[in-house]
């Protein structure tokens, strides 16, 4: 299965005219790197501005806007690419897939995006933008687990009637408790995706 | 089975000697009810003190002082009061007590909880103090919850081996990001309890 990439993507202007990287790749870059940089320092999404990540990045405020049309753009390159690219899945064992999405969630980049989303969340609840930029950044990741579980419907590793989006919730929700709050200190970090996936594939019932 | 109380009451001197409600026992609550107003307010709990609490219940800081030896236990009780009475669990079918158990998370109380805990949260990772807070307000209700499972692993209603610290973090963990950051708004809220805990039960296996 060939490896899936993001949607947006944070070097737009790609013309590999010569050796190396593209003076505009490494704009971007260093563009979104700059709120990347701003947010783990704790700073609010909210009270980032467009000038201040210029600063940082050693831009123009033109040479941003050029690139992205508003804040709510650049914010969803930024954490997208804080989170990493898409897993690469095997494509044939529903567990295994499963347990590579579940421990892509807990890998160190996803901590730190853990910690800055826990930052972040406060704002989740006043400012309808930031919700638009969490939904577009996780939609992908989702999409991705939902194909996997319609493909374990269809094969009969899963059962014919499973609710997708509960089981997403039941992967996701644990996972993100774990990251954010570490909520259950009692369940341990050492193979958690494994134990996580058996758990909820098994059920609890005798 | 009898409804179980907090552990940390409220209301410390409860000497009824005439009719209605004690002076003491109003006096505590008007202490509790100002820390929930300020918390609800969004202001952060590092951010509360003992005098801004105080001036909003009307009495002096010994007062406070007499009643709690410091800011934490009082933090303690006030999350405490804000998540509302232990749920009254039937003692009958395991099914029927996780319900209740999850259902009671979800009520409105708990809804403004979760919001003004999605505001606490970043002090979660700053604020140790909101750590331990958090901690002692958790532990009664993961108590109940794991007597749920030991008893049905008992009654042979949930297998033998059941991971119970795991089963903990499948039932928390997606009630917490329902509650939290509303994580899959295609999961409907009504009967969200009965699905969830069905859900887990049953597991995903074909």
């Amino acid at each position: 299965m060939e490896s899936m990439t993001l949607s947006a993507d944070v070097a737009p202007d790609q013309d590999r005219k010569g050796p190396g990287r593209p003076r505009s790749a490494r704009v971007d870059e260093a563009i979104v790197e700059a709120v990347f940089d701003l947010l783990s320092a704790g700073q609010s999404a909210d009270a980032i501005s467009i000038e201040a990540v210029a600063a940082k990045a050693g831009v123009g405020k033109a040479t941003i806007y050029r690139r992205w049309p508003n804040k709510e753009a650049l914010l969803i390159d930024a954490v997208t690419a804080m989170k990493g690219p898409l897993p690469e899945l095997q494509g044939e064992s529903v567990r295994d897939d499963l347990i590579t999405l579940i421990a892509a969630m807990r890998n160190k980049r996803m901590t730190d995006y853990g910690k800055v989303t826990a930052c972040l969340m406060p704002e989740l609840y006043r400012n309808p933008e930031m919700t638009r930029v969490h939904q577009a950044v996780s939609e992908p990741r989702r999409e991705l687990m939902r194909s996997v579980l319609r493909r374990g419907i269809e094969s009969g590793e899963l059962r014919a009637d499973l609710d997708i989006e509960m089981m997403l919730l039941c992967l996701s929700g644990p996972t993100i408790a774990q990251n954010m709050l570490r909520w259950n200190p009692n369940v341990p970090d050492e193979h958690f995706a494994e134990h996580l996936v058996d758990f909820v594939l098994r059920g609890a019932h005798a």
